[in-house]
């Protein structure tokens, strides 16, 4: 059975695509040694009904392992973190940990980056959008002072790398462009210490 | 040991503080019969050094059992749902599409829906308010007709009910004083099965 892992054919994003959800999935997948496959999808495939009855909301990844097919890069990556040795402490409560932070990542760090990418470009003609840029990124900046606070001079977040620190850093890329997490040194030297790991750099080459 | 669930000494939502995080975790332990008790943390208790220990972005709601602390209030509800029966499929696979709900409602229904609140509330007061409502109103339609399309005449999203439903239900409620779910019948009588349940009414009646 060979994993399937659907990617967008033009992807966003400055950095060669590295932030499309895909990549994700592709680095969990290089961390754990699991060989996969993509399918590369269109704008308009995406708005069919073939691939809407995979993904409802018509966005890439979906991860199809044989009858398995999954949606969400937090579910798949848990997924896969739960399937293979690698990404998750062996004792329970230090796995709870480590999906602690993935929900982390989703749930109260990128809701307030993605109110800048849509602040910046869906609505980047708005007569608004020069006064409300610095009211989100304030947002912004208050939760990353948090997140420094809390990972300090630890290397992780909890202890070894886990799926928590692969979603954490993914979604902190996204600020990269803007050089805002470069007023937050630990944590612009933690997404380094990520996009460092052999995993992450196989999965960005064969993106590009 | 006792479970232990953190909650907002005054709680936000109209409906009696039904729509703050804490009811999540509430619903699910009535839903798998696991008893607990609350600690009330007042506003200015969360901004001390000894949550923030506990919960880096003082939210609530905090989870202690014994050595176990989690956050996120999707952490714990999947915490609790792989620890007791009655929340997720007994097989892999169903398990793992459960779960992917828990991830739609957090990652791809949520975030538009939390964007709705800060308009009116956090930045009520701004020029671009009413300029900006229907935009992002449209946005949600967009994605509230998508998952109706997905859920269809079915009961729940993945055959019995899960904790992807609990979660779902409790994202979409926030909707109910807007009257925007109204829009979607097929989703608001979907809320309503979601409160219809003696273990919803359980956690929303302990609430008031």
């Amino acid at each position: 059975m060979t994993i399937i892992v659907t990617a967008l054919e033009q992807s966003p994003g400055g950095v060669g695509g590295a932030l499309s959800r895909d990549i994700r999935v592709r680095w969990a997948l290089e961390e754990v040694g699991q060989p996969y496959d993509l399918k590369f999808v269109s704008h308009s495939a995406r708005q069919e009904q073939a691939y809407r009855a995979l993904q409802p909301f018509g966005q890439i990844p979906v991860y199809t392992d044989g009858d398995l097919v999954l949606f969400e890069s937090g579910s798949i990556l848990l997924h896969i973190a739960q399937s293979y040795p690698g990404l998750l402490p062996a004792d329970p409560n230090g796995r709870a940990r480590a999906v602690t932070w993935m929900f982390a990542a989703i749930g109260s760090v990128e809701p307030a980056i993605l109110e800048l990418v849509t602040a910046k470009f869906i609505e980047g003609n708005e007569p608004w959008k020069e006064q409300r840029l610095p009211i989100i990124e304030a947002r912004i900046h208050k939760r990353l002072r948090e997140l420094a606070v809390r990972l300090g001079d630890a290397e992780w977040l909890e202890g070894r790398f886990s799926a928590g620190d692969l979603m954490m850093v993914h979604v902190l890329q996204r600020l990269k462009p803007s050089g805002m997490i470069d007023h937050h040194p630990g944590l612009s030297a933690y997404v380094g210490r990520g996009e460092a790991r052999p995993a992450y750099k196989r999965a960005f080459s064969a993106k590009l």
